[in-house]
């Protein structure tokens, strides 16, 4: 294997977050999150997202983030909305189920939920015999690598402001969807237009850890209680607080974002200079270029990436996802392979 | 605060793990534990157990690993029995009870159970109006810094098999269990006496993680399920790999708990020496002298730890705990302390 | 209102349950469902179906009996795959997901699951980042009053068989699918086809109450304790049992579905006498004939019925029902109805 | 077996239950207690109560009952208080815990709960670290045939009004504890103290049923849900309203409970008469002899009940219960049989 484009997870931290772990590791801290470091984190992260009052928690990865979160949001007969696509969906298995509450699926091309989307399942739930929605779970970048614009984001907000919905966004690829040549909007405005929202660690540098953002006044009640019956307190929690301290203080977060998604860009220019088409827009550091098949089977020898969806009988469509850690000559060597096999 | 002996995790990681991180760092691993890291740190530990078909896994905590356990472990109309002490019944905010089952407590001076504690329960839960108890819980070392024997062990484990129980250990704080001078159990014949049970690295030099150890074969099946389903499988779950390989490879999870155990047992006889008597006998990296509460608000000015219990008017019982990272200067400082404050 | 065919449980019971109930009224027995009435009523369950060694349970309403068989179905890690019509999925306020399992959900246009439909939900659940399909769910008649052929449900039971999958049958209208004239399936084929189903009594002519029946051997231990823990077992237990009694001892249950069928068919060729058409072949006691919408305005004055769907501006389906309590007068009541506001 | 003192629900329905039935039958009506009979049994129970803006529910069962409630009193992280006696701690299956909470048992001679008791378990719980205290359950008359005084209510409401605590009050047995010599508060008080309680059909003459009284404004939103979800709605619901209707029209509901009483209260004299004690003083329609075991074998013989607690070698005490259709000679009979085996 020369390298793998199998995921934005693939190394371990960026050197910097290994560094502050080195060199606070020896103070005495408390335990489960009450440390010094999560404290300045917090405060620097309020400062980013210009909202000093926002309630910010940190846990470790993206599916407990998911459990935490909708079991706060919702009563035991209410219910969340989601794209098909979401990763509450299809890829935790069960979770969000397990702690007792429907996930309503709706049909999306790009993985993105619209107003009308979130209306149809409104207008057939409507009394006691069926689950009462009350949540809507988007994703940002999505599961498919598409984006938000801030106007596809003010209007959902204000839907779901109207019908009474908490708007919760999934932010394991943040970063991602924050740089990204195509956005139009900031963190602090996302932080304005959703309820709760969290920023993801794991796939941009940190080692783990998410930053969980709380805006809406009645989430914020007893969280922690919450974190701690789900197992995500976790005793040694300055970890997180070191982490996103140093991810933050200087925007190391989001220059490891940018980097992702230029490498990605460059990789997808590479491609369609070879003439080849896209499952979706490249925007983000996940691309989906449709090769054929016999390509693809030769690229694996040497390069780790998933098949993403069937074609036609002779192509396929390919994940390939690019890191804080992907380098130019990852990217060249890649696109030499291509030019190889293809002759 | 000159020092804290609040808890054994108020330092970070050893610095060898943290080495480890840095020189394993850029290369690239699937994720989700299924890396070179992950298998080879099993291969270690089933060595060390002298178990080459037990399953292992890792996960990030405590409170998690009970969680996800004692889900795998029992039927919905099934129950767990657990001293009253036990951490699963007074300190996860019902992670139990919310994951739909019932705790049998019993009272419990040492925080041990016996057969004879197991047997009343059963006694009085024979029909279908009650749950039926299907698993006991126990630490060891346990919440009140006590040990089981080897005989006390034996005797619990076939009291269990014999009725049809599955017997789980909770080691957070297994290391200082195996390395206390009273202790006279391997780790070999605790994974050959109960049926599931997990290694703490947490609290014993560890950034964060437990090695979750089955040895029963009707636990084994499809265990991966269960630690998706409730968050706790990492994406970048070599970093508990790499940590269990580092603490394994040459014994130094036992020298770190037996460091622990060793300068707790230093500050018991400076304490004892000072005519001072113990809530129960010091035999772990926990210790619990009974001080009056003058010299305890003293003391309380410039080192930290909890107060556990009040004796009498004028005495209470207080909780030290020593770790990896507790030096002697640590110690002799504190004594120091009590010295001039009775004074 | 002149009369409703809104449900097949607008009356209250036949009185023959009634009469049943008043003769046994002051004879003491034991509770919960441990008397003779019940064990009677079971033997004589077990005839009809032709096997004694099948495990029977009585349980007050379908919802009730839907969670308590699919908690005994599924591990924390499994689901359950159903039609996207199938009561548990839309009618239910979310029962099965509150007792933690996800319901995939297939497209039928007939309410009706084939195997190629399951194959496609196993298909993209392959490992424990998802879910586990374990389970199949179908109802007979269906929620769209259509029927299994024995081909269908045979074709069905060896598809689930040979993938290690339980079948479950929501029996709640199974007197008026087994009674229908297309149907060419019998009650102990049905028995020897599915795992676990049930015979509804609520819709048939019982005050209240459904046969839970348990073919295969693994399902049949400590059902009871789910029946306790979800508040199903019944103090006065006996009338489940006596009603069953009544209702089997000399093929009442078949009578009282026959007639309900009989009647929705008469009324269904009176409407198509009137040239309507229908959403669904006319096969049980539901029917759906498509009519205008000034005629159902009209209807609706003096008849109770649902308006099922929306066809095109002008034209809707209703859902009419009838029950073993509809007598021919109320059909051509509401024919003459038809005809007097057509004109 | 001449009579059965095992329960208060060994006989089916007080006649006029069954009456009302027959008399109502084929009137036609809406679901799920959307009737008019239940609407007028709602507003009779509102006027004996002297609460017009009470929401009253009808449920199948106590269990049921109390699953229900219990859910919509909580949130994921919260808990219940409840006696060591108490239902739902002993035999409800763990149904509570089933649903996601935990209850914190009191120790209790006489099955009741007081301020001081709940205040121990306040005082445990203060942090995230444990669930959070939020409602008390007590039963009246308890499992152990005791009484809450008008005093010992009040008491008990005060204090859980200021700790911000949900009193929660199982009234299975209420009629009893109302009509009881000994009892000095009315069911209009009892709804003015507590914030949710129920009104027990099944043990008092009720085919099966209880009435569910919301008081307090937080707890009545969205109550169906629950109710849908637990499976808990009957088709049918009208059983419910028409026997309630039976029951509070004229006062047959406290005639049935009184009735019982007095042949409890008869029954006790005369055993007090052969100089037997009490395990506790006789007060409702459950009394507790204490009787040597001989003579407890010789009565089994002829009459069912339950032995309730080994006092010492040579004696027991047993459980006697009796209902609205105990009728004097069962209870002359009965002693009659003591006397007899005496000598």
């Amino acid at each position: 294997m020369i390298y793998s484009f199998k995921n934005d997870y693939s190394e371990c931290a960026h050197p910097r977050i290994l560094q502050a772990l080195a060199e606070t590791n020896l103070v005495q801290t408390d335990g489960y999150g009450e440390d010094i470091y999560c404290r300045k984190a917090i405060e620097l992260i309020q400062e980013k997202i210009k909202n000093a009052s926002a309630d910010i928690h940190f846990i470790a990865g993206g599916t407990l983030a998911n459990i935490v979160v909708i079991s706060s949001l919702l009563k035991p007969y209410e219910s969340v909305i989601s794209a098909q696509t979401g990763h509450i969906h299809v890829h935790e298995a069960g979770a969000i189920e397990s702690i007792g509450h429907k996930i309503h699926t709706v049909e999306s091309e790009d993985g993105k939920l619209k107003p009308t989307d979130i209306q149809e399942v409104l207008d057939v739930h409507t009394d006691e015999h069926m689950v009462r929605p009350k949540a809507v779970y988007i994703s940002n970048s999505s599961e498919v690598g598409s984006l938000y614009s801030k106007k596809e984001l003010t209007d959902l907000s204000q839907f779901c402001r109207a019908n009474h919905l908490y708007l919760f966004l999934d932010g394991a690829r943040l970063g991602s969807a924050l740089t990204s040549k195509y956005s139009d909007i900031s963190l602090a405005e996302i932080a304005e237009l959703v309820d709760i929202f969290y920023i993801g660690g794991t796939k941009n540098g940190a080692l783990f850890g998410e930053a969980i953002v709380i805006t809406h006044p009645d989430l914020k009640s007893h969280f922690r209680y919450y974190l701690k019956q789900k197992g995500a307190l976790l005793a040694k929690g300055r970890v997180f607080g070191i982490q996103f301290l140093e991810l933050f203080k200087d925007d190391l977060y989001f220059q490891l974002a940018q980097h992702a998604n230029e490498v990605a860009d460059k990789l997808a220019q590479e491609i369609q200079n070879q003439h080849f088409k896209f499952l979706s827009l490249p925007q983000t550091n996940q691309i989906f270029p449709i090769l054929p098949n016999h390509l693809i089977e030769k690229l694996q020898v040497n390069y780790g990436f998933y098949i993403w969806k069937k074609i036609d009988e002779q192509h396929s469509a390919i994940r390939l996802v690019t890191s804080w850690a992907t380098q130019e000559k990852d990217i060249e060597g890649f696109i030499l392979e291509m030019k190889k096999v293809k002759f």
